[in-house]
């Protein structure tokens, strides 16, 4: 067990920042992408906040992403662009294609921005909070280097590409649905082989394909998709409108962070966004969505002591937390993140 | 066991047009409906064809659907319209919608439109082909009646709103994924009983929340979303995108054409089109899709006997062969049709 420490929002946001500044990042992206990660672990989603940044930075230092990059916009219509994320980070890449598709979506009502060229991006759920807060609805999604097979299929050739979709309501909590294609999440088993200790039956197979408690092995061996041919679909569909349609590499093309640090992964991600506004307006819009959660959180609850809860309150139930009280995390990682910040402990 | 009959394609999408048109549908309308019916039955999915033809028309002559409705497209943006289908016949409103939507993603690039005032409109797959035949990538679903409870849930709040992914490849087959939340379709629970064969564990539980192989029983209790949580979310994603974004019905507000046939549904369906031809070109599209398709079929199956087929693919091949030598129904079904076409049999 290791111990655990808390820190304040803004100081976490500031440190998070410094570390990637010390890596070569421009503050501007620096500033860009520390939201993503922090925002992560506000929402109890540590497996994608700021427990990532030492990995991003070595594999900055070794050239697998680039600090200082080029980002380009293409506009291909007045509703559609590409983003040519030139190897940055994938927060950063991220970001700066939510923005575009933000300023899209506010001239036409609705946005499709693909994203090319990118690395790991972090978890979807802050991207999403974030469209939210602007005011829109929202479907998202990343490509993910290969951990799967594809239905009935005995090797690895789909990623485990997670999807979003948000509505934002009159206030928090907002719907945010973000949900990977796995029965669980790899940063789960990495946490479980970390923490010693074995994984749920179900999870995943070795590498020959046998079913296994144990995290190494199934870290060795394949994800398995949820629902079957669902998730395995999903998953394939994930990646069409992330890298097909915007020119990422996509499937077995896209390069695995674990295996291969130092090559830049060519992701794919998209954001598309619809403004409410131009459809219903936004007080009948507002209405709705707020009766809509209304009849979800009111659904009797099979067991009394655990309310039915709306796709991603629990996340935002947990920041509204961080805000007040401070996020913690290990103290391990906190050194860590001082260190490599240059800041001492 | 019910005795089972042969009819060419062309021979029952004219039937259906006439059963539609004794029902008081006017011709251009019963010819838009026809394909979206006989088209599930050429892939295989006899749950959302002809054999629903029944239970329109008598929801026609009960007054739960409108005939003879008129149909309005509100655009209310370059790439933004709302289809009012007027208690139409789902699947009329559905391919209205549909061409709608073609119009304008060839216009603009990208089309989101939202139908409310609809009924029951038949399964994704056949629209989702039409969208691919006609070169652009697709997501779509609608609302259901509600027959699941939410994650965590001991009453029946969300439907099982199926959504639907495609993108054309260079020729068939192309990506379909038309999938609906529950573990498995409410229509495989009415087959089950109609041929009264239990049901698998773990598709249902009874109306006292325990589960059941009985299908009777699980139709009077709720089907389980696949998944939990996710498929849970993922039903309310699609109604949001379906009714909430268009002015329709949502969860508990729609009405069930089992429950209440005489009554309109309100139900809501979308359908986002995107045109790649303006993303990445179409050469390098298709080229990219090809690739893709190959990766996936490509993929070494866990069992030698079980190629690896990309999603709709088997749909497909069945339609393929349906075109060649007919649509194998039950020869009642056939029978019904004729009688209410007018034709005797």
């Amino acid at each position: 067990m290791t111990s655990r420490t808390t820190i304040a929002v803004d100081k976490l946001m500031s440190l998070s920042s410094k570390v990637l500044e010390a890596a070569g990042l421009p503050p501007e992206d620096a500033a860009a992408a520390s939201p993503v990660l922090v925002e992560a672990d506000m929402m109890g989603i540590g497996t994608h906040g700021v427990g990532r940044l030492p990995g991003y930075c070595e594999r900055i230092r070794i050239g697998g992403i680039a600090p200082k990059a080029e980002i380009t916009v293409d506009r291909r219509a007045a509703s559609l662009a590409i983003v040519d994320g030139g190897n940055a980070l994938g927060p950063v890449v991220g970001a700066r294609a939510l923005e575009a598709a933000l300023d899209i979506v506010r001239e036409t009502g609705i946005a499709y921005v693909g994203c090319r060229n990118s690395n790991h991006f972090g978890a979807l759920a802050p991207y999403a909070l974030r469209a939210c807060e602007a005011g829109f609805v929202s479907i998202m999604g990343t490509g993910a280097s290969t951990t799967m097979p594809p239905w009935g299929g005995a090797e690895a050739r789909i990623g485990n590409n997670p999807i979003g979709f948000a509505a934002p309501c009159s206030g928090e909590p907002h719907f945010i649905l973000d949900m990977a294609m796995s029965v669980a999440a790899r940063g789960k088993i990495r946490a479980a082989q970390a923490a010693g200790k074995p994984i749920p039956e179900g999870w995943a197979v070795d590498a020959h394909g046998q079913p296994t408690t144990d995290p190494s092995a199934a870290l060795a061996g394949l994800l398995i998709p949820f629902g079957g041919h669902k998730g395995s679909g999903l998953s394939q569909a994930v990646d069409l409108l992330s890298a097909v349609l915007s020119g990422a590499r996509f499937l077995t093309g896209v390069s695995s962070w674990v295996d291969k640090p130092e090559a830049p992964q060519g992701i794919g991600h998209f954001f598309l966004l619809i403004d409410p506004d131009r459809l219903m307006g936004r007080a009948a819009f507002q209405s709705a969505m707020d009766e809509f959660r209304n009849i979800i959180v009111g659904t009797p609850p099979a067991d009394p002591a655990e309310p039915v809860l709306l796709p991603g309150q629990r996340e935002q139930t947990l920041r509204a937390r961080a805000l007040r009280e401070g996020i913690t995390i290990d103290a391990n990682l906190l050194g860590e993140l001082r260190r490599l910040a240059g800041t001492g402990r």
